[in-house]
């Protein structure tokens, strides 16, 4: 079954510039309607990555980015050569708007380099390019580690995800989204489960929207039938994302990911995390050093403006969950596969070049 | 903290006869409206049943023992003394319309036997009387078992409990619910977290109902974030029912809970299992052999009549999962508490005398 390779369209994107302003799709109204934002202003950019109009580790990097070239066209019309300080305060502003993910954070050093070097005249010009040339890169880095991710996967087999990681997530294609797209279109792959991924149901709403717009057999399942799915052995393979991996290979990713890497190992079933260079971050030792976002409790309590819960009670709302290194098989960034993640390993595929 | 005792009120009852009628407290609408329905037949006892009006495993047999005395007051007014076929269909449908739960075929073969033995005159009144008396022993049963259970737990600590098994899913008090309430009562516990239990949402709308009502601390997360919640060492033991135990100790129970068992074990939190005797189905070997219901993906698609997934995707909806004997600590019946269970020890716990 599905030996045959099947073309892969990925047409989606959620994150655009055009006529001078940052375009967003509103992943919060997705899949019942597809709505696009415009942004002008930094400030309203912060807001949109705190709201979750764009979410996803990459995708809220490249929308920081956007967000920048934003920030330094307002303060330097507003204060022409006095524009740097305004500038360094929207950064600042962007880089605190989620915590967990230090692509984020990544994103605003990078552009806060970049704007250093230059004079008033070009710096709205160079930013734009440079963000631009980190929205390519992902795209990239994407494909790339699709390629990788896939070459690991013996086909045909099951292959079970989490939250979304796709094109919506991403600058575009996708990181585990992306490796599942590939080992699909290489004929390795016959059918996707999608944890629904509560409280958010990224999984029900985004990775079943993208998955099927690419015809890619996808069949959604409540987060806590993933080890009941797993003991069935129709799945022979986990692959999720991350919001940062540390320098010793612990990887925070959405609440729930931590519950499916300890059933993974106890049924045999393979754990890969994929995720760009850019994800990693070596000034975090281990995953205990990892801010972790916690949400308001209504977020668990109500769904689609409705309350479920009797009025009052409290919940307990952690955004992300840390998978020590010692339960993830392999790591697949776009400079090469991790086996065995642990601070050195780790450190050799930093120290790599990406091929 | 907690280290003093607290009045437990449990005043919640979802079964109710009055008037010639069965009551049923209509779950589907809590905790935003508390609907009464009447039933003066069989067969809308069955569907209430199957639509989960009512459920619970306790709560379905008792409901089916009252349905099976409104079946024998309706065939006798048709049939007169020929009342014996109708009566035995209608007990089969009764039976038929749920399979996971054993307590259902317990209890219409307890009817069932003792309708065998009694004159056309005498039947609904005797079947009345031992629906009542099952009613009745399940609530002893419950508070046994809660003395049994809460026994076991050294306090103060916190307790994570999956779905719903309290007052709305017994006769009265709860078997995994009332270890709860009592150790609770006792100053041995200080936290409750539960489960929302997708995709039903009991966890949400039925559990955090009944301890609100109770005054009992209660924290909801989501099904997914139940082994960080261990990883953060603020839960000792995790405390679930069941709807069939297998003569090996193996037991099936809403699906999420041979996840928390798996989570429970890596981290060392101690997992058990609630359930009276008439849960014990010493005719199934083992878990493999328990007949698992799946329901339509719709109740995963959609929720509070609202889909929140593309149109016409997939969903699995295995409504239970079997945690195998060998992940559970104990297994507190109202006869005694089962540790280590096996089948030795299952057929111990069967074969002694209720204190």
């Amino acid at each position: 079954m599905n030996a045959a390779p099947h073309p892969i369209l990925d047409s989606i994107r959620a994150i655009a510039w055009s006529e001078g302003s940052l375009k967003l799709l509103d992943q919060r109204k997705l899949p019942d309607e597809v709505v696009w934002l415009s942004f002008d202003r930094c400030d309203a950019v912060a807001e949109a990555i705190r709201d979750m109009v764009v979410r996803g580790a990459p995708a809220i990097g490249i929308t920081a980015a956007y967000g920048a070239v934003l920030a330094a066209r307002d303060r330097i019309r507003a204060s022409g050569k006095d524009w740097h300080r305004g500038f360094a305060d929207d950064l600042d502003q962007l880089a605190a708007a989620r915590p967990t993910a230090v692509n984020l954070g990544w994103a605003v050093a990078r552009l806060r380099a970049r704007a250093a070097k230059l004079a008033t005249s070009e710096v709205e010009e160079a930013l734009f390019a440079e963000a631009q040339a980190m929205h390519d890169e992902d795209i990239t880095a994407n494909r790339r580690m699709g390629e990788l991710g896939a070459g690991l996967i013996q086909g045909p087999c099951g292959v079970l995800t989490h939250c979304n990681t796709g094109s919506l997530a991403t600058g575009g294609f996708g990181t585990a989204l992306g490796v599942i797209r590939t080992a699909y279109g290489q004929g390795c792959l016959s059918q996707v489960y999608a944890d629904e991924t509560r409280p958010w149901l990224q999984g029900a709403r985004l990775t079943a929207w993208e998955l099927v717009q690419d015809s890619i057999p996808v069949t959604l399942i409540c987060d806590g039938a993933a080890a009941w799915l797993m003991r069935t052995g129709k799945v022979q393979w986990v692959v999720v994302g991350a919001d940062r991996i540390a320098a010793n290979g612990d990887a925070a990713n959405k609440i729930g990911t931590y519950n499916l890497a300890i059933a993974a190992r106890y049924h045999g079933v393979r754990f890969m995390v994929a995720a760009p260079t850019s994800t990693i971050d070596p000034a975090t030792p281990d995953g205990g050093s990892i801010p972790l976002e916690e949400r308001a409790g209504e977020e668990v309590t109500r769904l689609g403006g409705r309350s479920f819960a009797p009025e009052g009670v409290q919940a307990w709302n952690p955004v992300f969950d840390v998978t020590p290194a010692g339960l993830i098989d392999v790591i697949v960034t776009e400079r090469g596969v991790v086996t065995a993640p642990s601070h050195k390993t780790i450190q050799a595929v930093l120290q790599s070049q990406s091929p």
